[in-house]
């Protein structure tokens, strides 16, 4: 049993019995997170670090899908921590997931340089801070660079990575020149990258990207991610990964 | 009537009655420049200057399909610096393009800084030079960076473009990121991005990208361009471009 609170639900991930809870007006996944959990390559023993990682969701995921020995995620807002600490207690997961409460902008510090295999982040998309009328909501944190911006993420991504280690990101394919300027700047070389479009004939909506502490310059294009088939009919790629 | 040389053919280029020659074991232009000359927006009245042109294909299609007011094209190799004046002249467009032998290092010098609204260009993909047995072949030359790397292209590309001018450039995705960073150096802002994949559930083999000289950082990634739909049978899109 489970004491939920207003607004709150618990939804099952249809993954090896797990569930999560979240609430609908402050803090729900999106398809991003889903993607980029799949698109995140984590080997057997390997140590994995989630920045921003609100709800627990890719952490959840990962755990579920890979042989990851630890999964570290740190989150800024008091309310995503306990949620997503309720989360892993209900799915018994204390021993493989810590949920750690601090700021982005100082993982190296907190963790300490060249401590994990893997970085995974699915970071606010948003620059453009103007026009927020309630930059306190947890939404807001969210979405936009309130509390970091792509560069403290990607920083501090390239501290706490090994050498060789790798970083996963989920973004807005118009910051995609910035995202792989900053990379580069951070000596995480882009590697490998994938489209994610509505439909086949539509613009990118999503890019994921993996990077490679130290790595050569060489990057993979991968076949494009599209979501729907027909309007609200998943492509049969989406259906395996939400099955 | 037209005197063709050994192993040169004239081929029919289904637009305008235009037609262009070949040599079949020196110089053929590939789908790369058919799907370029697609992805290049050419308004009316502009200027448009095309770098390694080889054949000359690139301004023949561009000339057929836009409403460009002239076109210059520069090309190193002394035979198909010939082969293409004779295709302009047998198109009758001496007073359309323009066929210059030159080098692209040069290509500042030659034409002058901000002298054109567009420079398009499909240049060598590979800089591994290792292994290659004749470098002074013509296929060599067209394939690889024997007389001009990347860096030289972008360079001379943003010293001709007048300020927010376009530059169009077809290119593999494995040098990608080494695009972006050249371009973004030389203040050329990506912002516009398509893949090309064979089939859609294949990596994509091309990029087709456009920049704009001293713009934004903001970039769209347009749906992908897939050129097969089944083995052998063209994409609808392909189909038009061909038609």
């Amino acid at each position: 049993m489970i004491n939920l609170g207003v607004d709150e639900r618990l939804d099952d991930l249809n993954i090896k019995g797990y569930h999560i809870i979240q609430n609908k007006e402050k803090f729900c996944f999106g398809m991003d997170a889903v993607l980029l959990s799949e698109f995140v390559k984590v080997k057997k023993g390997e140590k994995v670090l989630d920045l921003g990682t609100g709800t627990g969701i890719i952490p959840i995921l990962l755990e579920a899908k890979t042989e990851g020995k630890h999964f570290s995620a740190l989150e800024i807002q008091d309310e995503s921590v306990r949620m997503a600490k309720r989360s892993v207690a209900y799915n018994h997961l204390e021993d493989k997931i810590d949920i750690i409460k601090g700021d982005i902008k100082e993982a190296g510090e907190i963790f300490g340089r060249a401590s994990f295999e893997v970085v995974t982040t699915n970071p606010p998309y948003i620059s453009d801070r103007h026009g927020l009328k309630n930059p306190d909501m947890p939404k807001a944190i969210a979405r936009h660079e309130i509390f970091c911006t792509l560069e403290d993420v990607i920083r501090e991504s390239a501290k706490v990575l090994k050498f060789r280690g790798r970083f996963y990101m989920v973004h807005r394919p118009s910051r995609l020149t910035e995202i792989i300027g900053t990379m580069r700047k951070h000596d995480l070389e882009p590697k490998r990258l994938r489209m994610v479009h509505s439909f086949v004939d539509k613009e990118a909506t999503m890019v994921l990207i993996e990077g490679i502490r130290g790595g050569k310059s060489f990057l993979k294009v991968d076949k494009p991610l599209i979501i729907y088939e027909n309007v609200g009919i998943y492509t049969r790629e989406v259906r395996e990964i939400y099955l």
